[in-house]
């Protein structure tokens, strides 16, 4: 970390701020410019924020160096993660595909879906319980029996399942739930990281909106602090100006979180575009871009579909996507699942 | 609502739509364009989704007219709310102003800086006992100790207390908290909103970094579709590409609040900024576009913060920003506290 | 367009509406809901801005249906436009690779690169002469002599030339430039885009960098209203809070682009992320998303380039990236060049 | 500048760097910390960019500590600049209202609402002539015609006129307008920005629409570097995620810019929020935060303008703010005009 000081901070208060950086254990680099003194810190500075720096009044800028975060930190960790999802491997040259309903609806629904995508070749199935909606009118999802249902599915067709968790008093509902979806609206909800931290279940931690790279390894950072190393990152879009889809997805956070980070990434071409018709292309594009799978909506009947329908494939659209990622998966060298 | 058809819609299919859509309990109006045939929903579409609705392959857009939420709806009441906490009224022409330190860090800090903003003229105390931080590894906050400690200062000073809640299984810890607040990361926690909806609690509403204005009153709408209508709301700036703030600060949306919703809205100028010196300006700028409050951060020694150091104004300089507030609020015909 | 007249709108003044938007030609279709009466426009709505109709007082709000383009729109032109640049046809089939360094600098260095570039398979030459750079005090290019190396560069290699053009004095200049180049800041120099309508030459518009697709659609319409419809669009990253990477890439831009236009669009991943290591992956995600052609940056010696050498590739680097691209434009059933 | 060097940067390879910065005239300040080596560039770093070092393969990171902006630059001129438009004094003390329509249509139209305006306490009067508007088939102003007729309405109310330059040929056409708007859309084409550095007339500088206030005063630097150091920046809003207002007033920018440099800045409500009955509100906070003045559209017949008819006050609901803003003027202790 570096500190700039402001141009006519005094000696004695250059000193202070030496002496209470020492006293947090840090050793300092003092070097003189012509108009600015700058300090650099040595050590271990994770356990400061810049803005508390800040607030001294000589502090004219501070500028992070080292990483924040250091267990999700490629530095300390320079092979690739490979996640164990109920004995499917995520990372390391495996492509997965996360399919189905945005909601889980009725057994007849999820069960065909479930079978569908997995004739198509998706590896796990994904279904809503518990839903997050900005309405409070609209419908919240089946909940608990939602996860009976997913379970019911995960039966017939032996596919592992992924699902959202929106309240850190469900962990005992996700037991046998395979891979604990944490959404974009709750990536920073910290107390509900904390508890998952805790936990030994695969996590697959959605960006948030609006947050930056660095944020979204932090809320990672939180879980595995914990002593939960197994999360799975997931890019969705993040919030702009352009209104032609829901969101903007950033497929250049693909190779920016590769040098950054272990972790395994898929990216969500649904949620992010918000229209069907823009998900095979940005679904191939994943899979060029360097991403470990992919997550997308698949609804038997789009049209019917309770809740996000319009970027639901149905599944012939699915079984066209399929057939078409398969052939690129090869092409990179990969493996499907 | 109205749903826009895409041009080459079958007669057939646009009849199953409207078929559904009757099935909700709504009626409609077709009228055909040159290009396009236009539906217009008639009837309580709060219960309709826009994204639902897209999913039908015939749709081609869909236009909220109505607003989504109801209770916070000022056209369902007119008149400006007003809030009671603990005895203290917040809206129509009161101006009340919260101050205290970003966290609680001990008995003599929070009663000092009590006492100092109650000699200063403000009319609650902030601090914070649960601090959502970035990182898993800084000061997370005092808890249930640094509630204990502003009940203590609540007692030394009278003041009512404000502090964020970020576990819903905390509500009982909050049982004598004056004001309630939910912080911006929280703002779309649904399963926290829905909780707090159950309380009778007066809850102060943040909104999130990257939520627009209508999402924002739908999450009071959360809160009082459970029976609790004691909202306020606090804007505290948004993400924006600008980088020389911490935030851009919004206040533009107090005016499109006060034509929106019945509910008090405050301003945060400190969190907004980041920068101790933009707080002053901007304070006033809130009294002037119409704001109900503000929430100030207030340090006995700012460099020695534990968090947030940099946007926090020492006792002296919150007097001076007092003293003239107070000749503003008069000047706007308004009341403080 | 469909207008929304507020609820309490007396019956003379929507007669005086409808009036006024028959007196420009128009067609009214009247629709009478629950609690707003709504009046869909029928005929050419072009000529209306929405914001131009907001004005009148009983209006709550206007939406587009139709899009404002209409030589852009790829209704009115449903197959995809070839554009000729110099021989070369970009667009259908086709695939582009436009490299070269961000400044030309001297004559050995836009040769070099050029032959350098040309053996690896690039189809045309890039090089700024023109720079529009943030700082009167940064260096701003070599001019018209900066156009004559170029033209040197085409005579040794046969590659056309693709220079940026910042004045509309200078289209005499561009004379002999294959492909003229409008970048972000001027996409909406509507004086610039006017001219470029009234020459004949290619015109390569990149899109601005807070700019929606349908302001980029009404920019190139503004070329193409003139009389010169040899627009090809170039994506080039958009302003966004992430700071991981100097813009953030709207490869989704490039599906939405094939709905909307018949127009052709290339990626420039150098610019977009500001970062060599990130060009590679997507470049290839360009090539897989349905781009028709990438502009990448290739110095003979990053380190001493004059601009923005931290994106730029060195020669080797681009010949490795050419080698996979060849193949992924195989495998998505294109032709080089 | 300070430049932070990768992990393992060979000694050799940071003696070239320190070379290379030699030969452009700085000298430098080398400091070894615990990963990092960071060094210090001392003197004029205006002329470097710190995406040119970027370039550098040892470079991990560049942060500029020094300000680019010398002219514009508050530490070059400690005091507020008084720029003269044709004799009325904007800054330091004083306080501006331009008023008038989006665009001048007739002459009785702008000779009335100049008289209107006059008589209500404005100090000068806008009108567009030249108009950028997003579609080449709306109405694009009157042109010379227009400023004709802007020249008929200073002569007969003494009001200096504020009119929007487009096109560097215009500027001979603008030789009797007393201050040259620059538009958000031109706020960097640097060739127009070049031009107007080498006349004398005032500019008035808008923001553009996804510009930082450093690139917004690098513009200004544009302007001054040529010669004329007579810029006056205007504020009309940003654009973000939010879709409740057409864009979103940054009035933090206003105690920003007061920091960082000695030019007046203005505020302009109505372009910022598109909504007349926004205008009012954020114009008095733009009083209150420190502006220098207000750009206020106002039209005598909003329903019947030809442009951006939503955002104009009508001359009774202009009078009405004067006289609000006349007295806020005076508890800021400053003077109208």
């Amino acid at each position: 970390m570096v500190i700039v000081l402001k141009s006519n901070s005094s000696e004695s208060s250059i000193k202070d701020l030496i002496a209470k950086v020492k006293a947090k254990g840090l050793d300092v680099n003092v070097s003189q410019g012509s108009e600015h003194t700058i300090i650099g810190l040595i050590g271990d500075t994770s356990i400061i924020l810049p803005e508390d720096l800040q607030s001294i009044d000589i502090v004219d800028s501070v500028k992070r160096i080292s990483e924040p975060y250091k267990k999700a930190n490629r530095k300390m960790h320079p092979g690739d993660s490979m996640i164990d999802v109920s004995d499917r491997i995520v990372g390391e040259g495996r492509f997965h595909v996360i399919a189905g309903p945005c909601s889980v609806e009725t057994e007849e629904q999820i069960i065909e879906v479930a079978e569908d995508v997995k004739k198509s070749g998706a590896t796990m199935l994904r279904g809503g319980a518990f839903k997050p909606r900005t309405s409070p009118y609209a419908f919240q999802g089946l909940h608990d029996e939602g996860i009976k249902l997913l379970l019911e599915a995960k039966k017939a067709t032996g596919l592992p399942i992924v699902t959202e968790i929106m309240n850190l008093n469900h962990i005992d509902l996700f037991a046998d739930v395979d891979l604990i979806q944490v959404g974009a609206r709750n990536m920073q909800n910290f107390d509900l990281l904390k508890e998952l931290g805790h936990c030994k279940k695969p996590i697959l931690l959605k960006r948030g909106l609006a947050n930056t790279i660095e944020e979204w390894l932090m809320s990672a950072e939180y879980i595995m602090a914990g002593g939960n190393s197994n999360v799975i990152l997931c890019e969705r879009g993040i919030r702009t100006f352009e209104t032609a889809t829901r969101n903007t997805l950033d497929l250049g956070a693909v190779p920016v979180i590769k040098e950054k980070t272990h972790l395994p990434i898929i990216i969500d071409p649904s949620h992010a575009t918000g229209r069907s018709s823009l998900v095979a292309p940005l679904a191939k594009a994943a899979v060029t871009v360097g991403a470990d799978g992919l997550m997308v909506e698949v609804h038997n009947d789009p049209a019917k579909a309770l809740c996000d329908g319009a970027q639901s494939l149905d599944p012939t659209q699915f079984d066209e996507l399929m057939q078409d990622i398969k052939r690129r998966v090869i092409f990179e060298n990969k493996v499907l699942g």
